[in-house]
């Protein structure tokens, strides 16, 4: 009997939006594994640390890579190759009968590096995924914003993609969140200046948390962002 | 003192599937508002069933429109006329002190009808709305599909967008949600198999239910929809 592999969405960071089955899913697991820069705190244990009963804890940290650009194929290589190290590490578990919980924020299969464990391990192993509230829907919560309603089209966008792509699509729709804002910030406000979305626009940095920052876009004069901080294009546009 | 407005987000329809912030507003609530047809439960409030605790009870009931076309002025009217009553409904017991809970399906700010009351009453009230786990994140995490990964461009798109609309824009998106599905299957088919997208696409009804049907679009052989089925294109598609 093989244990059985649980991907755990923790939510955008408070606590609170924890779902009962994620509390349950933490309850059972004898392993609670999570991902994790060297020498940092993994937010995702962060956030359920209340709720671990002393589960042996699997952290799985990311190698360091810097000094080889993204582009290069021994990027690729050595992310590739940590994520199937990852894999084994929780296989073996596994094979041991040992249910284990992986923390994934926000939701598991959006943009979430659970996954990589997921698509190696899933079709071996008896897998259930728990869905979570995104970081998206936290910082729109948090703010009382309405995003989307009726017919709306809604698009998520990552701040990676050239400027002219991210110009046109945000001009094509209603609703839109651009991500891993970063060093892309200054490019992602010319494109929404160009699209006419920028009085629209709202910048949340660490949607849910106590040091929450968010501001209009066009009332953001620094250059500065965290590579998570997000920005809001809010539908709706005829509402009342 | 006013009372305070609270949008809660219930999840896709897995009590499991609450959060703690849910919960807890439930329990603080003296008022339970709830929209519903008129002779049907609601779907929010059979979610949350077991976490009520004597509060009075709110249904919000929709009036019957069938027999106005929807794209009269006469339907919008009427729609607008019952979100006001509803909101007065709601102000009623916040002027008289009461926390009053909004049920929402899903998350409250995406494509949520706990909207129209929000920015009706959000501005006079003090307002709270916590973030839910949306029903297409419940689809895709209980049968375990990785929709979104890295620089991928995510679109959710109506069912009810024109065919050349709905081609044009799964064309261009690495993964895409179709809601509404409805009596646009046979349309919704066809634009996915033009742009290409057809043998990537999943249909869902009622999700995370206990009868819940899953099936590769192609498979999917009768026309029958339900208004609430969802389709799902996964994204990702260079994973290992």
């Amino acid at each position: 009997m093989t244990g059985r592999l649980i991907g755990v969405g923790v939510g955008p960071g408070d606590p609170g939006l924890l779902t009962l089955n994620a509390i349950d899913a933490l309850r059972q697991a004898e392993v609670v594994a999570y991902f994790a820069k060297a020498g940092n705190a993994s937010n995702a244990r962060t956030i359920v640390s209340s709720h671990l009963n002393g589960a042996e804890e699997l952290p799985l940290l990311y190698p360091v890579t810097t000094e080889i650009p993204k582009e290069d194929a021994a990027y690729r290589d050595a992310v590739a190759a940590f994520y199937d190290a990852s894999a084994e590490a929780v296989a073996k578990h596994l094979d041991e009968g040992r249910t284990v919980a992986v923390l994934s924020e926000g939701d598991p299969l959006f943009y979430g590096s659970y996954m990589h464990l997921h698509v190696r391990l899933a079709t071996h192993y008896p897998t259930e995924v728990i869905a979570g509230v995104t970081g998206m829907s936290g910082c729109w919560s948090s703010i009382g914003v309405p995003m989307t309603q009726g017919d709306d089209v809604f698009t998520v966008l990552p701040g990676t993609l050239p400027e002219y792509e991210l110009e046109r699509r945000l001009a094509d729709a209603q609703a839109a969140v651009v991500m891993k804002i970063g060093r892309h910030l200054a490019k992602v406000r010319r494109a929404l200046d160009r699209a006419g979305r920028l009085d629209r626009a709202i910048y949340v940095e660490r949607g849910t948390m106590a040091n929450a920052a968010v501001m209009k876009l066009t009332d953001k004069l620094d250059g500065c962002a965290p590579y998570f901080a997000i920005v809001l294009v809010p539908g709706w546009e005829q509402r009342p």
